[in-house]
């Protein structure tokens, strides 16, 4: 098997920073984790937020701490600094090859997506941001790694795309409309939510957008890891 | 511009531990680092010195410090540590968009190819790993960023590869042989890099072996920023 992550992110509309932080870390015990976090507002005040937050929670998971005790630890670290004035959406992605599971962090009122074939389900229990009081609590899923699994998981940019226009997005309808037709890649995945969010924002999102695609395929391959990032560089010779 | 990293990773041959940490994570002045360590040995022992030698550059480096100042740091963290008997080579590359430069940060006698067309230079300058003593300078390289830029750096797993058949790599020549007759993606170059050392060890690599390439295209597009991750996972279901 192979599992295989993919993400897809822009920032708002004439912003240079994203308030949206992501980072992938390899775990202790074996797998790896991908951290999202959403700073409050937009811009470098955000940045610097969802910065901290990413770094207390990688920290913590470098050190073999599990990933709900490393999403309250940051959460009463920002609520300690902050005294409840700041807040940050949280999740993190774990492929944790020690319980042959991946688990789902979440603390975020964004919902997430779990796709099997075309059976889509919709994580979508009420789940606070981190910073608003001591002891929140994340809300946790795990699920066997098993090919066909598609999970999806995005930042509020998309659930704000298209609302001053009143045309907010369906994410369940575009997923099932693509699931059906195609066995998408991951990156494909994100990169259609990713362009339906910022095309229902008329080209200029009104918030930074990132879009996180897990999927397990049945690939026997090389053994061999491989990463890519793509860094697309504005305003360079001006 | 964009530029488009990508890595290429196996382990040691039946190890599942690989002693190559790689983890890429945003500067807070914009840009991103990529950062490299080889602990010396292989298998958990070596995959706990890298992981202690790249979060610490990680972290220093998430707070703003200079990369030649972060790998400093991590060596003298080492040093004290393992007084001198554990070592570890470092890479660390980064787009610091606040100067406009690709910075290269390396401890490690494996060269670094910096490729512009069909224009390969070496850079082989001596470069001693990290812990070795205290006060150990990285040989640091600063470059312009400008399209038609690849920048190839690997671990000594390459260097070891077909050396116990008196048939090492001469990554140069394979570098001009590709460069000269495409312009291949960065993924394709690593995956190329990578097979070539793992076929000269005759399939069983006989080290860890990583290989990051960087590539600056005139590319103008979308602005999104994207990453993908390919794991492969062993032995399920067994």
């Amino acid at each position: 098997m192979e599992v295989q992550i993919a993400v897809a992110k822009v920032n708002k509309y004439a912003t240079s920073e994203s308030g949206d932080t992501l980072e992938v870390v390899e775990r202790p015990n074996g797998g790896l984790s991908v951290v999202l976090a959403d700073g409050q507002t937009s811009g470098r005040g955000a940045k610097a937020i969802s910065l901290a937050v990413v770094r207390k929670v990688i920290g913590l998971l470098a050190e073999g701490v599990r990933d709900g005790a490393a999403a309250r630890a940051a959460s009463d670290a920002l609520f300690t600094d902050r005294q409840g004035k700041v807040i940050s959406t949280l999740n993190i992605a774990s492929v944790d090859l020690s319980s042959r599971t991946i688990v789902l962090t979440r603390n975020n009122p964004a919902p997430i997506f779990i796709c099997r074939g075309e059976e889509i389900d919709c994580l979508d229990q009420e789940s606070i941001p981190l910073g608003t009081s001591l002891n929140i609590r994340p809300v946790i899923t795990e699920i066997g790694i098993e090919p066909g699994l598609v999970i999806v998981i995005y930042t509020d940019g998309v659930i704000h795309a298209g609302k001053r226009r009143g045309l907010p997005m369906d994410v369940a309808a575009t997923l099932r409309s693509i699931l059906e037709d195609q066995d998408p890649g991951p990156q494909t995945l994100a990169d259609i939510l990713l362009a339906q969010a910022v095309s229902l924002d008329e080209n200029r999102p009104a918030d930074d957008i990132s879009v996180l695609v897990l999927k397990v395929t049945s690939r026997v391959g090389d053994n061999v890891r491989r990463m890519s990032v793509r860094l697309p560089i504005e305003g360079f010779g001006k």
